[in-house]
């Protein structure tokens, strides 16, 4: 991978320009900014697996007329603190910005706001949508079930998502907000097809094959998974695996069973059809719980307790969760986005067939 | 552990003399009947870790001053769907029962209850307080922060606690209910003391020592936690233990910054003070998100799939969160609870000074 070319793009041009190419297929132009800045915030952070090269994969499910980006969603049930979403197959990014916007609004009249979003489709990085929360002073938290990866613990098959989980409080500014976003899988399947196709051994408790052994063959491997058969090993691995798909199946329940959506090996797409996702997002108004500037200090006070624990290795500081992905977009706002040139030039291409103006880019 | 002997009491019996010792030490009645419900469900799951061993602990505190069963807790802040309590150096158990149960009407009203307890003690096991949600045809959640146990990635001191989380969904009753209950570390205290108690090696990932290597004695290691020196790795171990650490602060946030409670290094007793230990709980009125019928068939088909996977080995079942606390609970409901002869003995001393009657046992 590090061998590969890179450019540097200014991030609001990266933006602009995927928002131009998703106007260019006709979404809305409010809805193509949410997409687009899901997207470039992933680049931004150095979490490439979930940036703009996904812009393709999305079009197609818009043009295969799978994703419906710009169908309203419908409130299904409603009370003082959520409110139950029909998603009708959306945009990810569309309806879980939609949605935190609104757990925010319940969460100003009686202290916490629940989403609950049923029927809409990837949404990017989970943790993307608690920044409007830590915008309001409030605690955000999110969630979402994906595609079967993860296997039941003494089990050979997939049945449940990676189910990522996020969490942010914010601080006083003095250090970076706290924003946890973790698939309760060890690790992704991203990691375990980049050590296979460089020929790296898979650590034991990543993955395991049909027979339950640590694949070695990466072809195998994959072609299992469209069978379920084998899967990535939850949170925890071989000792401690139990808690992990524990947390795996509590998101799924609070995304998917919660709201009547779909669930576990159910999760799938067809030639025809997209998998239906759900998605769950919660926001807590932190004043109302106790005074606003006290909690910022707390949180300073906690985050610098950890930062100052006594390191295993001197010259390797200790961090603390969303700390790395931070200084990665203030590096990326200042410089530009790094993205993979082919990645750029994939980008050029579908920006030429919807005559979008492509912006430059720094060779690296 | 294996060689001891055991007795046998009857469920009822054994939570009839617990709670006649409370009283016995001048704790209310229905406080006293909270208290022993929590440590007896702990034994009747198999967790006696947190069950009547305990006993002589919380006395000792309620003998010093330092917990006060009895005290009132006082409401800071409230609002449709949350209150903000100070728990006054009250029983973790008393505090949490009352916590869980105004969650519940909380939620009734608004779809969603949270409170947050500030200044409680120590509570047992923390998925007890769900059942009450589930009684109630509601997902039940409850976390509660702990003394410093864990430790940050790439530190080699102690800085959060074992921050356990609970979380439950009801099912038709066709399955028993999911149930999940972990601690953010790999492991608890307790399965490392018994490793090296019993001069077996600790596996990676579960422990360190102050020079951050795996413990091999049992003393230097349990001196090292006394000064925050050494501790607990977070879920995931060696691979992924960022995400336990994360999660463990979440928990922490979720207990002791949103309401001003102790939190990280601060949670520790002196010969004088209790630790100030905090709590949060939160119930969803499923019913109001969707219809409660087609929610719990849809459980038990989810945690079908689940049993349902191919098995690594044939005679192993797989099993789902809770499962086996529930399968322990029944057996202990039809043949009596199962603990320590050494703790039935300690239990009839500490009743002799009461005056309490003491229920038979049978020795096993």
């Amino acid at each position: 991978m590090s061998n590969q070319p890179y450019v540097q793009i200014a991030y609001d041009d990266l933006v602009t320009l995927v928002k131009d190419i998703f106007v260019g297929a006709k979404v809305s132009a409010d809805n193509a900014q949410a997409a687009a800045d899901v997207l470039v915030m992933a680049d931004a952070q150095g979490i490439s697996s979930h940036g703009v090269a996904r812009t393709q994969r999305y079009l197609n499910d818009i043009a295969k007329g799978v994703t419906h980006p710009d169908t309203p969603h419908q409130v299904l049930k409603s009370g003082p603190s959520f409110e139950v979403w029909e998603g009708n197959h959306g945009l990810g990014s569309v309806l879980s910005n939609k949605a935190m916007k609104r757990a925010i609004e319940l969460a100003k009249n009686s202290g916490v706001g629940m989403i609950s979003v049923r029927c809409s489709s990837h949404h990017g990085i989970t943790s993307y949508y608690t920044h409007e929360a830590l915008a309001h002073d409030m605690i955000g938290v999110a969630m979402t079930n994906t595609a079967p990866l993860g296997i039941p613990t003494g089990g050979l098959g997939a049945r449940f998502g990676t189910n990522p989980l996020a969490f942010a409080a914010p601080t006083t500014g003095k250090l970076p907000p706290f924003i946890l976003d973790m698939a309760t899988t060890n690790v992704t399947r991203g990691a375990v097809e980049i050590k296979l196709r460089n020929g790296d051994p898979i650590p034991d408790g990543w993955a395991i094959d049909s027979e339950g052994k640590t694949p070695t063959d990466a072809k195998a491997f994959l072609d299992g998974l469209l069978n379920l058969e084998g899967g990535l090993l939850p949170l925890g691995g071989a000792s401690a695996g139990h808690k992990g798909y524990g947390l795996a199946m509590m998101v799924e329940i609070f995304t998917s069973l919660l709201c009547g959506g779909d669930y576990g090996i159910n999760v799938r797409d067809t030639p025809e059809t997209a998998a239906c996702v759900n998605h769950f997002f919660m926001a807590i108004d932190i004043k109302q719980f106790r005074d606003l500037d006290h909690f910022k200090t707390d949180m300073d006070d906690y985050l610098q307790m950890m930062l100052d624990t006594k390191r295993a290795d001197p010259l390797k500081p200790i961090y603390y969760a969303g700390q790395i992905p931070h200084a990665n977009m203030v590096t990326a706002k200042k410089d530009g986005v790094k993205i993979l040139a082919s990645v750029y030039e994939e980008l050029k291409s579908i920006a030429n067939k919807y005559s979008v103006h492509v912006p430059s880019a720094k060779a690296l």
